[in-house]
């Protein structure tokens, strides 16, 4: 390099071989001239021939090293995500266009939508489908878009690729613009998991939309990148890292589901809380019933700060949000929102469909705050509190499965992924944060105490 | 935000509905205190209680916008791609290690994995596993490695989903550390494609490292990103953009492929050299029959400049890298590297197995070069010696099926998902490339003008 010269490339094999190892590197920026890319010394300056205005320098950078086996190129490159997470409400009002352009950020790019056909594929789950179906095809036409809409039943025991493969051939047989038609998903974690992974696959990249309508996919599935499904009994083992386009969140949907869904959420809200929020905390034991009983639709319940509902679930998100933006393609291996996740997801897929995805994740963190007490991170009054408000919120904290060959090989498992290193996250205190080592002894002591909870 | 703060969140939604919009926006850095993540208002200093050395800061963003119907977050997060192409020789050489650790930068770290007995899972085509799969063994067992070799067939034809589910059941039978023994990949590109996609979705992403045994995919599928399958007739349809960990580059194993083979590879070296290397393009026209005789074997052929198979290869593979790396999940919908590739997919998967990629990207190019000759932008002495190049180099420059329909159909689809501008590349001189629109006129007269090829 750089390639624009012909005959650069010196024959370094043959001669020099069984030598002394000399090596020399080199780094390249990437620079766009007149259509073309070329490579220029890191160090060097521009050609003066060329138009600044004209010249395009891309954060990609190509390393060089030459030894006697060959060149060696590295190629370091950024991709940068650029997602939203929007509350709206009335979201299937056909004069609200969040739905439709919620995900543009440009007006004038909002207009030259307008003024074409819109196509959208909407993939629902069954049940949200004889909810809401017939709302969102009213929407649809109101607003003269030509739509399809998919209903499938998403559950755990159908989150195959199996159900990605149907999508796929729904999204291929209806056709949309790849750039600027995303894939619509309404439902819970399961939907936003299954239609996020078809949309990651057509195309590369196709865009698509996050409707949650359980609470637990409102506080989680829906801020990350994660999609993904089940396979060989194992959970979310297939999948990948692609945030959609923009999810939006209208807190309505909540009001249809049953009770031990909203349990169910709390499971990663309280997760949240545990982890580095105290205040959230608090406000879960002292209006976690509140909740439950109003469904998250009550505008009121806070006596002087206003909405109990919105700020539950808005400080879930953030939380959340802080979590998973630093760490989207989960590059660093100590997570904070893995808290939970250890033993759960061995559970979880053992019992199915006994456990719901939240109710899994408390009895692990139930067991965690044992070990936490065990080792001497909380006080008894701290651990006491702290399953009492799991009570509270009517989360189960035991469970006759969650044995400790289970427990074992759910570590097992995690150790094997972990590089090396298993280091868990754990509760400190209410609403901090360490993390823990994996000592056998606290272990079975935590689960020698289990007859106590 | 920042989150750490209780009932920070106001009551947005309820009293201001109705009245003018308000709208707040912020933006948010990410730093990571004691474990935690927590937002930082961009404009504000961290606290002075922090121990500078143990805050990390992200390079995501969060930025806030408050209006009436809610919250609205916009996360922005760049995820750092970085990926090897090392050219060696004697990969299969028991004491070339390349294969086990090139992916690896860090000695040390080398150093850690010797210690523990490593587990590799090859996927080979079947074709390549006869030539070197006796080698291929004999190398893991004298480098004490625990190994599972998988011979498939890798075709067009079986390129499919289905056989990316194959492979990822055996992986999972197998059990790898996701974090440090990559799936390894030994083939032509259809096999490297098949396992890039299964690896980039195992556990959402495991690293895989490509061998390439044909010139084409020493070339091509070697140096970027994309991985695929086909889907309902379409060429590639499902796929990831996820570079593998690292291409380890041997031209011995181009010595066991047929002579069409390498014809076939020569249509992707040519196609860089069309668009941006002059050089490359001359070398071709006084060496390529060398190298069709020599199976890109010889370490000389250039009288005063040494090896011609190394030069072509290496500056094949530079300018690649110089397009690719800039724009790795093809955001940039201007690409050089599509030149050849409008109408050949459409073409290739409708004659399906009668052309090779390479073959039918050249049929592409020849097009294209009457189409940039028609509308002025290239001479008529350089149609003629792109045209003569292509035949020396063995290329067919017509098919019959390449008819007019096909021709629209292969455009349409295209400007389909162009975002509305169809922009394609074209020759503007021998080694210069420019934008050419999409104007009937042209091919029809170039169609026309098939007859005297």
């Amino acid at each position: 390099m750089p390639a624009g010269d012909m005959y650069t490339v010196s024959p370094i094999r043959g001669s020099t071989k069984g030598t002394e190892t000399r090596t020399k590197q080199k780094e390249f920026q990437l620079v766009q001239v007149k259509n073309t890319w070329c490579c220029v010394d890191s160090g060097q300056e521009f050609p003066k021939t060329w138009n600044e205005d004209q010249v395009i320098v891309s954060p990609a950078k190509i390393g060089e090293t030459i030894t006697e086996s060959g060149v060696s190129w590295t190629i370091k490159t950024p991709i940068y995500f650029v997602y939203k997470v929007i509350e709206t409400q009335d979201l299937l009002d056909p004069n609200n266009l969040t739905l439709l352009y919620g995900h543009v950020s440009d007006p004038q790019e909002v207009e030259i939508h307008q003024k074409k056909i819109q196509k959208r594929l909407v993939v629902m789950d069954m049940t949200v489908e004889k909810l809401y179906g017939s709302k969102v095809r009213k929407y649809f036409e109101a607003n003269n878009v030509t739509y399809k809409i998919l209903a499938l039943e998403t559950t755990e025991e159908t989150k195959s690729m199996e159900l990605v493969l149907t999508i796929l051939d729904e999204v291929h047989k209806f056709g949309i613009d790849r750039r600027t038609e995303p894939i619509i998903a309404i439902g819970g974690g399961v939907c936003l998991d299954i239609v996020g992974l078809a949309a990651s696959l057509y195309r590369r990249r196709t865009p698509y939309i996050r409707v949650p309508t359980t609470l637990l996919s409102y506080v989680d599935a829906s801020v990350g990148a994660k999609n993904g499904v089940n396979f060989c009994n194992c959970k979310n083992k297939i999948g990948t890292y692609t945030p959609p386009a923009a999810t939006f969140l209208d807190r309505s949907f909540i009001k249809t589901i049953p009770r031990r869904q909203i349990s169910n959420g709390f499971g990663e809200i309280l997760k949240m809380a545990l982890m580095k929020h105290k205040g959230l905390f608090e406000l879960l034991e002292s209006h976690g019933k509140f909740l439950l009983d109003t469904k998250f639709q009550s505008r009121n319940g806070l006596a002087s700060h206003g909405d109990a509902a919105l700020t539950t679930t808005r400080l879930a998100i953030q939380t959340m949000l802080e979590e998973l933006a630093p760490n989207l393609w989960e590059d660093d291996l100590d997570r904070l929102v893995d808290y939970g996740h250890v033993i759960s997801p061995e559970l979880e897929m053992k019992v199915l469909p006994a456990l719901m995805h939240g109710e899994a994740v408390n009895i692990d963190m139930a067991f965690m705050t044992y070990i936490s007490f065990e080792s001497g991170l909380i006080t008894d009054e701290e651990k006491k509190r702290t399953i009492q408000c799991m009570k509270n919120l009517e989360l189960p904290v035991w469970h006759k499965d969650c044995t400790f060959p289970l427990i074992k090989k759910a570590l097992g498992e995690r150790f094997k992924h972990s590089g090396g290193k298993l280091r868990l996250p754990i509760p400190t205190g209410l609403g901090t944060a360490g993390r823990c080592y994996y000592y056998y002894y606290y272990y079975l002591k935590a689960l020698k105490s289990q007859s106590c909870w």
